[in-house]
Order: structure tokens, then sequence, then C-alpha cells
């Protein structure tokens, strides 16, 4: 992969962003998640902060009618007891039978065995998106045992192979979160250097960005923005509304509160100045 | 209905709604609260706030006879596993039997089955009272195929019939969380203008509402007010505890929090001086 | 029992309780959670800014690998499901067979039979170390039918014999929050004094102990520190963080986001700086 860089795609980039962010306000994408037990709540909160509408609806018999009215799924995979299992299954199935988009985040998979085997089968419904650490991608690839839990283990760019190879297979877009988050479609790849270590120090740092792709790759659907740059965007957003929340934290408590903050005050010029953002040619 | 003002209501539900609140700071209701697992912590940190005593007992063979020994309980939708739907039906039954006030939330009815087809088994056991948002009521009354989740897409005035309807069929207080609260006991009907926009913007602002509405019916028991006059009262303190904690926001992280410090800190002379209440004659 | 004061055990419990958390910040010991759902995220966020690694893994056919390959384990039984129930003895037989140290906190046992017999089935394996409020100590010694839900309706000196017999019969530390947290391995017994009222006013202000004290006895592993000292250690850590976010708090809601940030900061010189610990002879 050679590293030829694309000044123009930062500036492009944070302004389709601000684009998506606006539409999103304006038509609140119904974002339906199933999530894990740690972060509901935390990852509701981001949603309304933004601006989208959040609705956890997780049992079975729900789950696909559901998947079907909504605007974007998350299939979280944090804490999957058999209930969410088969309503993930039934949310995918029914996410793919009326092209509504989805992502998947399959959390610490690799060591665990259940939810590693349902992650493998959820993959294989190519969602719109995959959310991960490089640890979790690489499992996901099938080129490691994991993590130990949600920790990632490994780096962005050690995962960079194996996200444009599960990209290629699935017709997904994989986006690895670490340091510099990495986002691909197989045919571009980007990085985004924003964000801030306190993301890492409150549970749902993660999680929620998951949501928040699915809220933007809902809200894209009225738009011309492809899933790369969708997906992108609310890495973009995100990522910069984290770096204005830590100014005001003087640690983890209260840069989780600033972070819901900053993400409902965030603004379309804010993107444009604050974007970090590197493409690389294949 | 006429709209004949009763200019003295107000300044009575304010002193009534600041007695019951000492009630409850000096002897801590049980509210038992079977609630959705985005909002449990939220819920559990406002109760404590206010001074009540919240318990969490979800559990087939736990809650019905907790129920019984509860001052109050909350059954709340939100994200009904099967073994909560079980549990809530025993709690239910714990309650009736018991003579425990109860509240129900009916969170999304409508469009999804498995909740819709729960909450009409549980309304026929006749709560104390039923709160939710002006879709979710016209859902219960029968007059609505409900909301998209939990926004309600209907106003609280759409909802005024329903509720008397509702009020008058089951026995229960009806109340409708709006903009304007309204709150009904098929008799009476009261309409709280208090409030502050941001509590739509924190998951659980309504679900903690209906647990505080636990509380105070609860609490109200060792003194002689009534469901309807307990439950307007929770209604008023929580939404005047979101007028002040607005004041010390700047987004929907610090406004959430501050909510927790003004539930704590708001007092019976507190109500009297910011109660916007209106009661219609029917 | 003699209340014969041992002056150098407050500043030797200091000094080591600053050498764990140390330990603990260079080498974030994997702390596995199977905990209620009302304080999951709240868990999650106290471990993340003490400086461990939380994973929350609490379902069958996981639970009992990963309590292998974990530092630590906590098993809470605030809202014991069928799968956490089943996942909690996986669990614990995971933590046995591997040498894990692990902490049961039974959270409401007593009065409510699900949670009581499970408690009384985990405490035969001998957990390393029991956390709980007086009420629930006195019940899992079999002396009391224990507290209304959550709340202590005994003090912890009340507490104390049945913390002597449940350790001595067990092998187990045995912790008693309280206003004066008590500690416990049969032979010594240590009173800490630190802590806020505040606590009490925040959900998962106790059963978040339980998981620090989880973390502790991780990292002491790598360590001479016994398990009484890891588990005293843990409190004292817990409880000096709970007095310093109080001076920023205005109410629960602001002292619950102070104490994240408080764990985070808290360094072994605010600990000899500010324990009040006694030690009493036997």
């Amino acid at each position: 992969m050679s590293d030829r860089l694309r000044p123009e795609s930062e500036s492009t980039l944070a302004a389709t962003a601000g684009q998506l962010l606006s539409e999103l306000r304006e038509s609140p994408p119904l974002t339906h998640c199933i999530t894990n037990s740690v972060v509901t709540g935390f990852t509701a909160n981001v949603l309304l902060a933004l601006g989208a509408a959040p609705a956890m609806v997780d049992i079975v018999d729900e789950a696909g009618m559901f998947a079907g009215v909504a605007s974007g799924v998350l299939i979280n995979l944090g804490t999957p007891t058999p209930e969410q299992r088969a309503a993930s299954l039934e949310a995918a199935a029914g996410a793919v039978a009326t092209g509504t988009p989805w992502v998947l985040d399959p959390v610490a998979i690799g060591a665990l065995p259940v939810r590693t085997a349902l992650a493998n089968e959820l993959v294989a419904s190519r969602p719109t998106a995959i959310r991960g650490n490089a640890s979790e991608i690489l499992a996901l690839a099938g080129l490691s045992a994991g993590g130990r839990g949600v920790d990632a283990t490994d780096t962005t760019d050690d995962a960079a192979e194996a996200s444009l190879s599960l990209a290629a297979r699935h017709g997904s877009v994989v986006a690895v979160s670490g340091p510099v988050d990495l986002v691909t479609d197989g045919v571009r790849l980007l990085r985004i250097a924003n964000g801030h270590e306190l993301l890492t120090r409150v549970t749902g740092g993660g999680c929620a960005l998951g949501a928040v792709m699915a809220a933007f790759v809902g809200a894209a659907r009225s738009t011309s923005a492809d899933p790369l740059t969708a997906v992108a965007s609310a890495s973009l957003v995100y990522t910069i509304a984290a770096e204005r929340a830590a100014v005001h934290a003087s640690g983890p408590g209260t840069f989780a509160v600033a972070l819901l903050d900053a993400l409902a005050a965030v603004q379309p010029a804010d993107l444009v100045a604050s974007a970090r953002v590197q493409e690389s040619a294949l």
C-alpha cells in the first residue's frame, strides 16, 4: 500500500460530514440499537445529544420488523444473551430484506466462543459497516485469536490488511478504532487522526461510535453520500466532539458528560476547522 | 370540555406536592422498579437523589412477593425480555393482591406487538396510574397505532380524550408527558406547564418520571392525598427540578447531572414559587 | 473483641494500598464482572477511571473460561436472571479451578429467595472476598432475614460477629460497607472510617466497590499482599476518592461524576495523608 496523500480529501470529507450532520438534525434517523447492557444508556444519550432518535428494541418478534422501519441498525455483541442473539439474527434478516443499512460491532470476539460464532454468522449477511478495534477486526478476518475482552492489543495499522480483506469479502465498510481511526470500503482507505485518549477511559467510548455510524448511514439514505463517506463522517464528528469535550474535562467523569454536550453543540464549521484526515491509495 | 380555570388549584397542588415531598424524604418509599435496560441506572439515581429507596427486582419468583412489601411499583415495558414479561405479570398480580399502588409505563406500544399485547394484559389489572407520551396513551386506548419507538408523534392535547377514556375504563390516573403534562383520573383534568425541552434529550427523561410517580403514590399511602394528586405532585416536582437544572446546563450531558442535583435540592417552597398548573372542568 | 488500637496499621495499610494502586495502573488487571443491570455502566467506568480493565462477560459458555484468564472476578447478584445465575456458577467454578481470585456481592439477599439460594450455593465455593452491607452479611451468615432491597437496616458493628464467622467458615475476606467499613479475614479486623454519605445517594456506590475489590485482589497476585490487605486497600482508595469528590460536588449528580475524576487522579500520597484506619485485636 502506498501512502500517497490526497490533499483534497480532508476538506471534502469534512464538508460532506457537515452536510450529513445537518441532515441528521433536520430529519432525525430512527436508530435501532441492539447493544450490550454496559453501554445502553450512554449509547442512547450519545444519539440523543447528536440529534438522532435512538430505539433499543432487542427482543425476538420485535427486532426483525423494527429493523424494517428504522433508518439504520446497530448490532453490538458486547453482552449477547440468548434472547439478544436471536434478536440480532432477526434484526439482520429484517435489515437485509428491507434494505435498511446496518452496522455490526463484534465486541471482544476471538477468544470468546459464543459471540465469535454469532459474529461469523452475522457478517455473512454483509453488513453495511463493521466497527471494531484492531484485535476484533483481525479476529473477524480470521487472522488472530482476538484481544482480551474489549481491549485492543493490536494497532490499527496491524489491522489495515485485515480490514481491506474483510471489506472486499463482505462488501462492507470496515472501521477500525484506535488512536488513528481507519475506514475502508476495500477501494479507498481513510485515516482519521482526530480523537482523544480519554475516549478509552469511558465505557462505551467505542460502542457508542458504532451507534453514531448507524445513525449516519441512516441519515445518508436521503443523500448521495456513499457508506464509506457516511461511516467516516460519523467517526469525524464523534472524534472532533471528543477533542472539544476534553478541553473542559478534568478526568474521565467530566469528559463523558462534556462529550454529550459537545455532540449536541458541534457544528459543520467545526469539522472543517479540525479535521485531520488522510487518504491512502491502495 | 370547557376550559374553566380554577385559580386555587395551582397553589393547592403545589402545597400538597411539597407535603408529599417532605413525607417521601422522611420515610423513603421502597420503590420497586421493573424497567428497561437503557434507563435502569438513571432511574435508580433519580429516585435516590429525590430521597426515595429504589429496588430493581425484575426476575420471576421474586418480583411478585417484592411488590407486596414495596411502597409502590413501576412496570416499564421499554425492553421486555421474556423474563421481564413474566416478572411484570407476577409483580402486577402481587401489587393487586396486597393493595400496593403501581404505575404502568407502556413504552413504545402500538407498532411493536410483544409489548403491546403485554400492556393490554397489564392494564386490565387496573394500574393505579399509567404514564406515557401521547402516542402511547392513544395506542393503549385503542385509538392509534402508536409512535415510532419512544418518540411521541402526537401532542398531549391529541391524547386528552383518550386519557379520560382510559382513566374511566380502568379506574387509573393517566398522565401524558409532553411540553405540557396532562394528568387525569377521569373526573378532574390537570395541565402542568413546567418542564424543559432538555428532558427530551436525555434517555430516561420520561421513564424516570414514571418511577417518581411510583414513589409518590407510595409515599401518599400514609397521607390523605388521592392518586391524582400524588401523580400530579410527582410531575410537578420532577419538571420544576428540570427547570432548575437547565439553568446550570450547557447541553444534555450537564443537564442530566444537574437534574440529579436539583432533585436532591428542590424544596416545597420552590414548588409553590414555580408551579404552572391549570385545572379544566370536564 | 478488645479494641486495642495498633497505631502502625494505618500508615502501613495506606502505604501498601498505594503500592497496589501503582501496580494496578502499570499492569491493568483484567477484571471480569458479572453484575446487575442497574450498575453495569457505572461499574465499568469506575474500573476504567481507576486504571483497571473491565470486561462484563455474563453469558453461559463464556463466563467460565473467561474467569480462567481474568485477573479477578466479581459476581454481583443484584438482578440475577436465569442466564446470569448459570453464568455466575460457571464463573465461580472457573475461578476456583484456575485459582483466579473472586469477589461475591450478595445484593439484597435474605428476603428474596432466588438470589439467597444462589448466594448460599456460591459462598460454599469459598470466594476470596465477600462484600455487602450489614444486612446482607448477616443474612449470608444465617443470622438475619436481610434488609429491604439494597438498603442496610443494620449497622456494620451489628455485623462484626457475623463477618468473623463467615470469614472463618469459608476462608474468605469479608467486607461490610457502611459509614465505617469493616474488613476481616477472621484473624485480623480493620475498620476504615473514610468515605462520604453521598456514596449512598448514587446507585452502584457499593456495587462498584465490589468491582474495585476484584481489581485489587487481581493486582495483588503479582505482589506479596494478602487478600485482606488487597480488599482493605480497595476500600481505602475508593472511599478516599469519594471524600475528594465530595469537595467538588453540589449534589449526587455532580458527586458521581467527580468520583470518576477522583478515582483517576488519586495518588499513593493522598492515601497516606487521608487514611483513617483502625485495627482491633480479636
